[in-house]
């Protein structure tokens, strides 16, 4: 049996329980540059254990709906946001965890202008991008130690539009 | 007298006394998710001194060229990285500093795909992106402190293209 998921539109509230939504909404915190630029301050909680803060940037392969499911993963050493370096479209899957097992994974479509973090140890897809060329900022951790820890479903899933 | 500034591209060797270039140029440091992402690793000299690094979001007003150039600013406690949110071009300033004092503005134009970083303590520009909606995520350092020192031109400086 084939459990289908239905990408959603990825909101904050829907996304609190894995991840931060990173993106321009509401309020600026703040107006700097003589009034010209909103501040949306510190919106990520970020969590690098006894390592610390780096930047990387993905180049991911383009994807498309329908979309096999089959591998989460999750770094229980710290947090990871991804911030698309285009105004495209990604994908973002995320599962709870019981007992150390991803259950009920869920796909989130992102609008424009959003960018997103998941919490340590939150199971979570590959980076997944829509669009050529795929270009990610990743701020994630940095250091020693098992940092992935990957989970392979028996189950079918597969993620549609 | 009207200091003229041309605008060159962003390149790492030329950008590399003020800070570093983000981009997928050249061969991944490492393929993950099953040979479908390269990952440019930890391209980025961050130090947030005695604070912690953020994310935030910050949305700036449209400019365009030429721009009269009256303003540069520094973190003494802390790097600063621009991620541009689309694949727009956005307009990066620096200059060097003597005893103090900002020295020999310098201006680059960014390609689609580059995000920068300015060390700590790096006289910059503001964030100047030339197009809508001018979306960054922003890498810098939270905590106490005075983290900011701005400095007016006396002189008159204008960047063109």
């Amino acid at each position: 049996m084939t459990h289908r998921i239905k990408a959603a539109p990825l909101t904050a509230e829907a996304f609190a329980p894995y991840g931060d939504l990173l993106d321009a909404s509401g309020s600026p915190d703040k107006m700097i540059n003589q009034g010209k630029c909103g501040r949306f301050h510190d919106k990520a909680l970020l969590d690098f254990s006894d390592g610390r803060a780096g930047i990387s940037i993905f180049k991911g392969k383009k994807e498309s709906l329908p979309l096999p499911l089959q591998l989460v993963e999750r770094h229980p050493l710290g947090s990871q946001a991804f911030v698309p370096m285009s105004a495209d479209p990604f994908l973002v899957v995320v599962a709870r965890d019981e007992d150390g097992v991803p259950k009920d994974p869920r796909a989130f479509l992102t609008a424009p202008g959003q960018a997103i973090n998941f919490h340590k140890s939150t199971w979570h897809g590959v980076l997944t991008p829509l669009s050529e060329p795929g270009l990610f900022a990743v701020i994630d951790r940095i250091g020693d130690g098992a940092n992935l820890e990957e989970h392979w479903f028996k189950e079918e899933f597969i993620i549609e539009e």
